[in-house]
């Protein structure tokens, strides 16, 4: 990138909003994932039409512009592979507003999932996802990734929140998409055709979203079992039941051990547990739900049933549960965290499976995850120096992959495809599906300025 | 079109599943609007590759092509506008599979959306967007069209039940989208690109539902008010609340006043009525939440509330609500019924604004609709042999629109654009918005042969 370029960068966003230091630009080379690539150079843009004018630059002078939100992915999708710019949005942290009545807010894609849910919080309502890096993640990372969370089960992901964006299309044109109302069928969805789209179409700058009165009664429980498959069957057992928990999550003996031994944590040395939360706005529901779903849990041979006799100890479970992957990450230098996904009815053999797989090449792993939306995280760790540790984990992450799809499942459920999964999209996909999602990237971005090379999209 | 054609297409189809009999072209001409076109022949395919061959002759000899559901809808998208072949999906009535634990079913298109509930009911599990034409609409025309129906409130619209599709592409090719799976983020979301596409994208030809478990407690009640204002205020308070109720419906003075007169129902002479359904797997929780709701009721100056006593008292409200708009059809021989939506918070505004507008047309006119998501139903009931009724009611129609657009509205919250908003498409979406629509349109049927004319999508 050449100095005229970089002036004209800066003419647009400021000084202070543009970089090319060397610290910033390693900074800018990694997300959560395995990947990386420095960049030329980062802009915080602060409003739309900086974007639009920066988009409009890189289609005359033909660089790439990967957008990016706090860099927490594990697929790669914020990592800038072909060089360019990174466009950080993290300086777009307006909460717009707040409006109870119509069950939504608008936001900028920079604030923090967690500020949201510190904004929300006195009117009662609040914004389900709760994707475990909320603290950090942004709500523009969590649209471009159609982000879940633990929540999933009942209450859905990402995409099933957002009612309309604006968005800066790849030749600098600003759009408005969606409504400000609960439900439209006015023309094409163009709004959910950029959920999830990892930044490959347009740059999300601003976002409705709708949300929900938070539940003022729960229940939380855990239950162990001596053998994986009668945890997965289980969780088919508790979907069968009518009863929709608003968590249901699934920890294999590997994660247990790691949180027992590493993550400071009293836990029985049992093969698997399941974690369950049900709610509602009274206590005779909530717990009328745990009763039909602890019935489950005793006609699945679960060892132990434990209610949590307080809030506080409930929220030390789910504290648990959600450093599992960071207390995981621990036990070798590198890993890679999967977001495989399948039929909930699949869990079981999922489960099983995966592990039997894993086992074979001899790398620390644990398995956890999101049972009540067949969404599970496989995660291995390695070191990175090792050729053969490498070689290893690209085998077992590839067979994952592909007994996840031979099962009907999908190569993600909530992380993305970004470079992690690209070689793999044929794997899942109609070649006649990849084959319109090429079309629609050329439409949109014919000179392929936006987020190259990422989700096997380039013809 | 030509008998080559016409065999070709019998060659097809088979000779039981083609007409060009006027009687069944008459039939064709029409939907559920007041709009109509004769078609020059109709078929009935029923796999997914007739429709295939039959869009590959309609690109190469250049004649139009409109699916058809139960014609059922109120803006003339099955109306084939521009003559050529309608493709009636009613003989794709296969419910391929029903898996409980998955939480969704496999359809094909020309499934009744009662049938289905009929299936599902044993398991205690339903599809809940449950729209007023219910007993006769098919499952194709509900994700055509994206349809709502009273449950939107809580539980949403078909576009948030719909996991994967098959669709025959305009070129012939059959495509599948989405997975078997709750969640995935791989890829674009080509489901949602037809879901509401109204058939100009493509045919569907086989549908993923998600399911939900049916709630096992109901609690139904009615408030009556003596002005609108006080109706609608209750609906912004009922949200604010922290309660949605699973039904929260309007009806006004006149649409009361028709059920009185002409649907053999008793109510009160009031000026607005408000139905309410609360519902959970428990009594409690079902009456806890019409507890809150009552208290805003009374708060905005309900002058009666009734709870119903019985199941069978609260199912004569609801099969009352449902007649509501086919009770006021009778009042004139030709009606238009408009589905306008609004931000929650504008529901009292768009009411007396609706209500102030039609008033001077001096055309009889009821408002009812789904206040809980912000959808109205104004529907004016006229006689279209006089110019001068049509002529009001187009200007009624007009000023709906200019006005719910104002509010931030929606032209249509569940019918979807077809012929009938065509021509006011540009009120509510942005000018890039529908220029990229059309540009969707172009890449995926370039030669225009798939329900052409609608949706204001032609360059």
């Amino acid at each position: 990138m050449d100095d005229r370029i970089k002036q004209a960068l800066i003419d647009i966003v400021g000084k202070p909003n543009f970089t090319d230091s060397l610290i910033d630009l390693v900074s800018y080379s990694y997300d959560a994932s395995d990947h990386d690539h420095r960049p030329a150079a980062a802009a915080w843009p602060t409003r739309s039409e900086q974007v639009s004018e920066i988009l409009v630059m890189a289609n005359e002078h033909g660089f790439p512009v990967t957008p990016r939100g706090a860099g927490t992915g594990f697929a790669g999708s914020g990592v800038p592979v072909r060089g360019g710019l990174v466009l950080d949005m993290c300086r777009m942290i307006r909460i717009i507003d707040i409006r109870i009545p119509d069950r939504q807010v608008i936001v900028e894609p920079g604030v923090v999932y967690a500020d949201l849910e510190k904004a929300l919080s006195p009117y009662g309502f609040f914004f389900p996802p709760d994707p475990a890096s909320g603290k950090v993640c942004t709500l523009g990372g969590n649209v471009a990734t159609n982000a879940g969370g633990i929540k999933g089960a009942k209450y859905g992901v990402t995409k099933d929140y957002v009612l309309g964006l604006e968005v800066v299309l790849p030749d600098g044109r600003i759009m408005r998409t969606g409504s400000r109302c609960m439900k439209s069928s006015s023309g094409y969805d163009l709004t959910r055709l950029f959920v999830g789209s990892e930044g490959t179409l347009g740059v999300i700058t601003q976002i409705t979203l709708k949300i929900n009165p938070r539940p003022t009664a729960t229940r939380t429980a855990l239950a162990l079992f001596s053998t994986l498959k009668d945890a997965g069957r289980a969780v088919t057992g508790i979907m069968h039941s009518g009863v929709i928990p608003s968590v249901l999550e699934i920890l294999d003996e590997n994660t247990i051990r790691a949180l027992s031994e590493h993550g400071g944590m009293d836990l029985p040395d049992v093969t698997a547990m399941i974690l369950i939360e049900t709610d509602g706005y009274t206590d005779t529901e909530a717990s009328y739900q745990m009763s039909k779903v602890a019935q489950v849990l005793r006609e699945n041979n679960a060892t132990h049933i434990q209610e949590a006799a307080s809030a506080q100890e409930a929220e030390k479970l789910w504290k648990a549960r959600k450093s599992a992957g960071s207390v995981a990450a621990r036990l070798r230098a590198n890993n890679v965290s999967e977001d495989v996904t399948v039929p909930i009815s699949k869990v079981p053999d999922l489960l099983t499976r995966i592990s039997e797989t894993v086992r074979k090449y001899d790398l620390p792993f644990v398995i956890f995850g999101h049972a009540g939306d067949g969404n599970l995280h496989p995660k291995i760790m390695y070191d990175r120096t090792d050729p053969e540790q490498v070689r290893k984990v690209q085998k077992a992450v590839y067979e994952i992959f592909k007994l996840t799809c031979d099962l009907g499942g999908t190569l993600t459920g909530e992380h993305g495809i970004g470079l992690a999964k690209a070689p793999y999209m044929h794997l899942e996909h109609d070649p006649v599906a990849l084959d319109l999602m090429r079309s629609l990237k050329v439409l949109l971005d014919p000179n392929n300025i936006l987020n190259p090379g990422k989700m096997n999209l380039d013809r």
